[in-house]
């Protein structure tokens, strides 16, 4: 197999390719995927403190900069009820639904080869 | 969809959890996925000067750093000739191979949505 398997990146721009790039660490990091998460199992909007008390061990502080990074990815939808107190909720995007099911399609595989990554490693390494 | 996508994962001690999602953040980190790359693509044994020269911005030690861990998680076989100078060579085994091909997958569906992720973005954040 001599073809690359990058090849459908070809013509990308330097700035294209940082974005993917972005885009797939952040889709693999702890908290974005714990949130995408309890969204996709909440199948519908949910208060902020609805997701801070399913994603555990999260702060306030970094939920509320996640939910932001995912906002403004398009991964997720913010909808504010002007009400008093203000209602805020949060929604999966269809486009967040899809990156979630690719990404867990990678972490299934990983998964299901959990004890392959270590059986490979000599006795005597590190 | 009331199924928890991750059911799969149910009978998973926190370790192996743990080290999944050690896993899923190495392979999509920028230095394990271009080695993986570079490797992917010479289809056979290359040597460290080699890997070094085709990995574009990678210093010595990151490089050395990053080949450590890929042979320690199975996915890199690392073959040392007794010889003067002692000649080092490293290929991808079956499992590294696979799992670059999975990363790829998650990529290539990040790339064809690349204008997506900005375009359910408000004009007015950020």
């Amino acid at each position: 197999m001599k073809d690359d398997i990058f090849d459908f990146c070809r013509n990308m721009s330097d700035e294209q390719d940082a974005r993917a790039r972005q885009m797939l660490e952040r889709a693999a990091a702890k908290w974005p995927l714990r949130v995408l998460h309890v969204l996709s199992e909440a199948n519908g909007p949910l208060r902020f403190s609805r997701v801070l008390e399913r994603v555990e061990d999260i702060s306030q502080k970094v939920l509320t900069q996640t939910l932001r990074t995912l906002e403004s990815d398009g991964l997720v939808i913010r909808t504010l009820y002007p009400q008093v107190p203000p209602r805020v909720e949060y929604e999966l995007t269809p486009l967040g639904r899809e990156l979630l099911t690719q990404v867990v399609s990678l972490w299934r595989w990983i998964v299901v080869h959990l004890n392959e990554f270590d059986a490979d490693k000599p006795a005597a390494s590190r």
